[in-house]
């Protein structure tokens, strides 16, 4: 008898930013699998069996997932955001790739998420109307000098800028010589917003610009977004709203 | 009175794939703008009205919006996908800054859901696993030059290129064109995949290769995935699957 896993994205935190799909497969599982913050957020009755894996160990997370549904288990593999996005999706496909061959009999359904780009996005208004791309800046998994080499690509292309894991307490000078290399290539004026846990209780934006942005704005929990030469602030009565335009003019 | 602008992502399609929090909001709206076929995708009681619009009136419809709200209506502009990625959270924030200075008295929601790039990737497996850019290819409000550069530095920083308005009857030649450019600067032999009207009844996935691929595998209702050099195809019982992983080792 073999099992399933589901890759499942949570949204960003809120319950609400769910989708209808995930909420109605949750209670259906036999067992759930994440870093213990994401496991955690999951409301589901007691008999469904919760593990809980550090952050690191990604790849062990997803070959314990394939080895419960290879013993028949429903196994939901949770990320939060969008679970394609710097998660655990490409670390299942990866542990089936390079695993035990039984592991390409393993029926897997991916579920995508509200991405923490995309829920930042919305608090702020509208900074992905255009061109876009995203980043991951954790130098765990890629040498620094590619990095580098794609921001600096990244701005000469006038990409509004996504940063995933800008910050960390391991590797604190990061995120500020990323700036500095984005201050050589784009206006100082240009819009920069630091979001953190968006839609969770601790949720705080911080909008600056190009100039005045510095890694000290963030901690481990905050989505960088930079805006392109063409993004814009404009104040209402209700706040002062991020977007960029749709169109730029020849 | 001062009605509300609620910008809502409907997701790709299938009501499942909306949030919770959309699915809430919807009935407690008075009306509902936006392009016919997304308007028409939404069930809500009768007494919502509906205003159905061309699909290049944007500007025209963010307008209509901001008028009825300051009517104190309880406004809804629907896009398919996300609203703030080549979609109406833009055109409503334009409206704003260049239209009527009362506009900026009215409360604006955005509503994020999922883009149409992530429903494709939860089908593929996890192309988007690694860094990534979206692109849209159409030249309606960008210099075409533009849309080249930008191509041709995505190329260079190897990021996965989701491209959105990639085939259209009124411009057939540019994605030819695009994937020429591509085939310049990548390994003939990453993946591709065309992926037409992902959750919707029409669902089509068609994956084929860098050296293959060719604008008459897309029609409107395609967004085309290219991978990156690190992308593969891996084959199990169930089906192909196009990831990207997440190290690229020094």
């Amino acid at each position: 008898m073999s099992g399933h896993v589901y890759i499942i994205g949570l949204g960003p935190g809120e319950q609400n930013l769910q989708t209808i799909e995930v909420e109605a497969l949750l209670p259906t599982l036999t067992d759930i699998i994440g870093y213990g913050p994401y496991v955690n957020r999951v409301q589901v009755p007691a008999h469904i069996l919760k593990h809980i894996s550090d952050n690191r160990e990604e790849l062990d997370r997803a070959r314990h997932a394939l080895l419960l549904a290879q013993q028949g288990q429903r196994v939901g593999v949770v990320s939060s955001g969008d679970a394609g996005v710097f998660a655990m999706a490409s670390a299942v496909f990866e542990a089936i790739e390079h695993g035990d061959p039984s592991f390409k009999d393993i029926e897997v359904t991916v579920l995508p998420g509200i991405s923490a780009m995309f829920a930042a996005a919305s608090r702020l208004g509208a900074p992905l109307g255009h061109d876009f791309c995203a980043i991951s800046l954790s130098d765990n998994l890629k040498p620094w000098e590619i990095i580098l080499k794609r921001l600096r690509l990244a701005a000469q292309a006038d990409f509004v800028i996504a940063l995933y894991n800008a910050v960390s307490k391991a590797r604190p000078w990061q995120l500020d010589t990323a700036l500095d290399l984005l201050r050589e290539e784009l206006p100082l004026d240009i819009p920069v917003a630091f979001c953190q846990a968006i839609s969770r209780d601790n949720e705080h934006i911080e909008l600056t610009n190009l100039k005045e942005a510095s890694a000290s704005m963030g901690n481990m929990q905050t989505l960088v977004l930079i805006g392109s030469r063409y993004s814009k602030l404009i104040q209402t009565n209700q706040k002062i709203w991020f977007y960029t335009p749709r169109s730029i003019q020849s």
